[in-house]
């Protein structure tokens, strides 16, 4: 949008709508800058009925309503016609390259070089396409701020005349969070990201040393191709259940820290802050693997693998006219895994379902909590009981630890497991009563110095 | 937000803005009450720019806009004021512990006590979390209501100014619909909820008694651990397709209500009118159901025991030199019924996508009203088709009437396959004509005195 | 809403809400019209706590705002109410039943008629149910437009008094727009449904007549029975990954489109427009034939026919003393195939996801562009790959070209191999140099007259 680089030429360029010769006046805009942006917003605005001058001498003249399609570098120049724009509207739909390039927004700049001028920053949150062709996916809501009602109101009814949605957010000083947005790449997922990747990682290659390379040093068995669908499908549910227990542990951190204060008007550590801020995203990632965890264990029936497997011990009790007897308490246990394991995606997927910007819209924030909070211990609790009856005794069993070293499921229960009884001391009776104490503003009083300055400077 | 005591201390306490000596002079405001909520909203308008007055003495020489922190109980020493906060905007973001607690909305006494002052109710659905950390999940909108458009639109700027969206819903009168909303907990979902409970308990119990314990009975045969998986996939599809029936249902019934009365201007009976209007729920409920059926379906076959089955089958197949045919009907039969339940299973989550707030509001009502109505009977004509496959001959074997009782599958049937039928007699070209005309509003006149007087009294 | 005859009855009916003695005096509307949508819409203001006048003759000494609830065949006799009317806000809630039956919009027919009142078009886009019950899913939102400020802020104080959410579409030039809201039914997916009824129809007749009919002709056998599962799942994959490769395939024609003009400012040939537009809904319907292909291919292993094959498999190998070997690489090659077609299910997914109007809103636009654009292709590589898994060598089998033909699952690589394979040619370093210069503004100046008059012109 403003990589290119254009000249503002002096010569003036009016055009009008087609076929308008019978219909009344339209209203007349003006656009500074025949650039990219420019001329697709131009043509846009033609098509939509306006009449649309291109050039900066004129507009002194005619437009109440002046598009700023100049990058920021050659706004210095429109100083020399402050007086020209005295009480005009001026669209700022600028953006920057990257964060930070200057110490204030553009379009605060903009207001500083012509004080008489309203500016209003719109549009700069849409693509180039979207305002030549109009609003799609996400390009509908035009995003405006401004320290004039009346400009902003004109603004908005081009906006609403080019069918996008408006959103007002504000004075002009939000300006420079408009500008930040365009920039943005998913900054709240980078870190649930980098923790779903690390622990694949460890993860993977912990099984494939316990599995592949262990089977292939101590029994000389080339067992690699299993890496494709059993040794992801031992990762994808570790992964999942160790991100859904660190999405609910920063929650029972932080009522520890505050039973230990003894208030809660003390900000968390840093740390804690930014890990309770991407619990959303940690949950999301989770059930994502736990997906996939779903869909490898769907289709273990039909692989070849497994059905080679399934035909060769039935052809092997035959010919060994060997007779396994039913054993009830296996059936018992592997159904009860499987259906806790069913109910706990079931859940998890309700959690996910409620994420859904517009669900969680429709809900009071008392049974948005209610969701978030009960149900998720809930699927936490399905999930790691899901685990357990997985490894059910095999914990006990000399041959569980190769090397030396524990299960990867072992492994992965030590966190869950120690959500849900942190969890469960915070549950008993005087502990839930004073931690309700402190959330309702309740403070211990060691210092009352100490307490009130705690409001001030934090 | 309300439980805490909270007493309104006399000195006032002025807090500034760090950082902003050379900014331009920040707006005034003052927070009445410090408890809890005074407290966070202070911090965060600071944080926003906002110089902070606390203290009721000082706003009445200061602030234009006075945030009301305290309890309803203590509005009544706020009648003294009166003519301090003449014409002053006053937010009213108090909540109640109950429902009916008091005659009139916490916002209209306020209002009442102080008439000269411009009373808005807002921020109250928020958490005081979202109030000192900005907006979250269920925490982005402020709804707020008021009878003057100024203060409400000076309460929507500090708003949107802490980062909320605001949303507008008129005068005063609406405050005690925005006060009752944060007490909600899934009021349109208790009636679906405790009918899905229901069935699911009564069927639960039919299938035990008729398969777990008639075969410990009858032959002495130990079968509990089915329960875990076969008997639950036998009560989920079957309550799924009840609750589907239970959906379309009242359509038909109000349909055929209208017929036999000649009017649509009669009100239906309260019954009627309440089983409408949790149609979204039930459904969303037997789709939760279709989903848990799905789920315990494709682990068949990994489950220990139909692996057992099949292998024993197997094994005495080649011991007793048994040679079985291939049955193209019953490859027929039994393709045709996965087809069905599958496409059937399609049909429903498009249902349930279509009903996601974002996706219904993009479509028109006339896109809404073919998916719910055609949509929702091919899926429910599917459903069924797929119970009736399922069954099969079945019905046909002494053997099915355990204890003289029918299967659960065959109970299931009787609602689905009365709505199909009173559906299609709806649909026979003269019922459909006289219902079409009826309901543009043609009325079948009996006497003419009743006609009219329905549409004042009802 | 409009279908139904109704006569403007010429006497006065005055109704009152009822228990409003003591109330302050509520505020009058009048409705024109006592048809359906008149009295529907009387009774829920009267609920709302407004008092109705229902005639034309009253309006004119007492309501500020007048209901136009009767046809536009029947606006002409309002030219003789319009010095009555004058200042008045008129609301126009009619609606056509067909597009483009008059040369205006109704709303601005009726200001034409009545120049000094102040026309709003509101309210058409709601069902009648609505009017008469409040909001529900997708009727929630009442678009208005008008020419006055005022006028459009009056009706929406009452449509939010009526529980609706309001959201203003500009001037009464939008009114045409909303008039043909209610009319249409899916307009977007015409064209993709088409497409995917298409390549089913195709796909579908094709592999019937290499597998059952060649299977009933060649070798005698009637395997019809594998229509309702196998076939299905035949095609189901491939107008999949057809569809997904036509959702992408426009782009890379823009692209080459842009590379030979050596400009972006040259409109694309209407098909290329039209065809771009629609690529939301083509891979929507894609991922739904995903969805069945998923399904269809999870109860594999649960169907009589095939567990039938594999028990026979299993006698007829212990019969004959057989012993096959475990083939390490096909363990490998399936279980990518399958891992493979999990993770492009997954992606798939995701795309199908951000494109719920809630996520899209929430993404910024470089965040949409990155998932739909890098995720899209993605997907594409993942399923064409899987396809490829699943053919592996059968290419090489002269058996495979039953009648001469080849493969269906071999005719529906070829599309999506060659968008693939012109999307690397576009990210060749010059080309893709060349196309972000050209995407940015810059032009190949072949003849600047040209150039200029193509702005101007198209």
């Amino acid at each position: 949008m403003d990589k290119m680089s254009e000249e503002v030429k002096p010569e003036s360029l009016s055009l009008c709508p087609l076929g308008t010769a019978a219909a009344p006046e339209p209203e007349l805009l003006c656009i500074f800058g025949t650039g990219d942006l420019g001329r697709s917003l131009g043509l846009r605005l033609l098509q939509a009925g306006y009449r649309v001058v291109m050039s900066h001498v004129a507009a002194a003249q005619s437009a109440p309503l002046v598009l700023m399609c100049i990058q920021r570098d050659h706004y210095d120049f429109l100083e020399t016609l402050a007086p020209q724009l005295k009480g005009k509207v001026l669209v700022d739909v600028s953006n920057n390259i990257k964060k930070n390039m200057y110490p204030e927004a553009n379009a605060e700049y903009l207001q500083r070089l012509i004080p008489a001028a309203k500016v209003v920053k719109a549009f700069n949150t849409l693509s180039a396409w979207a305002l030549q062709n109009g609003p799609s996916d996400a390009n509908r809501q035009v995003f405006l701020c401004g320290d004039s009602k009346e400009a902003k109101q004109a603004v908005a009814d081009m906006a609403t005349k080019l069918g996008f949605t408006v959103l007002d957010r504000g004075s002009l000083s939000v300006a420079r969070e408009l500008e930040d947005f365009p920039l943005q790449l998913f900054p709240e997922w980078r870190l649930p990201l980098r923790v779903a990747v690390g622990l694949t990682a460890f993860f993977f290659f912990y099984v494939v040393l316990r599995d592949v390379i262990y089977a292939y040093v101590v029994q000389g068995k080339d067992i690699s191709f299993r890496i494709m669908v059993s040794l992801a499908n031992k990762v994808f549910p570790i992964v999942s259940l160790i991100m859904l227990a660190l999405c609910y542990l920063p929650g029972v951190v932080a009522a520890f820290f505050q039973l230990y204060r003894g208030t809660k008007y003390k900000r968390f550590p840093n740390w804690l802050d930014r890990w309770m801020l991407c619990r959303k995203q940690l949950g999301l990632l989770a059930l994502g693997f736990a997906f996939l965890h779903v869909m490898y264990t769907l289709i273990i029936p039909i692989r070849y693998y497994v059905r080679y497997r399934i035909a060769a011990r039935t052809i092997s009790d035959i010919r060994e006219n060997r007779t396994s007897e039913f054993d009830s308490t296996s059936a018992w246990r592997t159904d009860s895994y499987y259906s806790v394991g069913i109910l706990g995606f079931a859940t998890y997927l309700l959690l996910g379902i409620t994420s859904l910007p517009s669900v969680s819209n429709a809900l009071s924030w008392r049974e948005f909590n209610f969701i978030q909070s009960k149900l998720g211990y809930l699927t936490l609790l399905l999930c790691t009981l899901h685990t357990y009856l997985y490894g059910w005794n095999r914990f006990l069993y000399p041959s569980s630890y190769k090397w030396y070293t524990p299960s990867a499921y072992q492994l992965c229960l030590v966190l869950p497991s120690a959500v849900l009884v942190l969890k469960l001391l915070l549950l008993l009776p005087w502990v839930d009563r004073s931690l309700t104490r402190i959330r309702q503003g309740w403070e211990r009083k060691t210092d009352p110095e100490e307490a009130s300055t705690g409001l001030l400077l934090t």
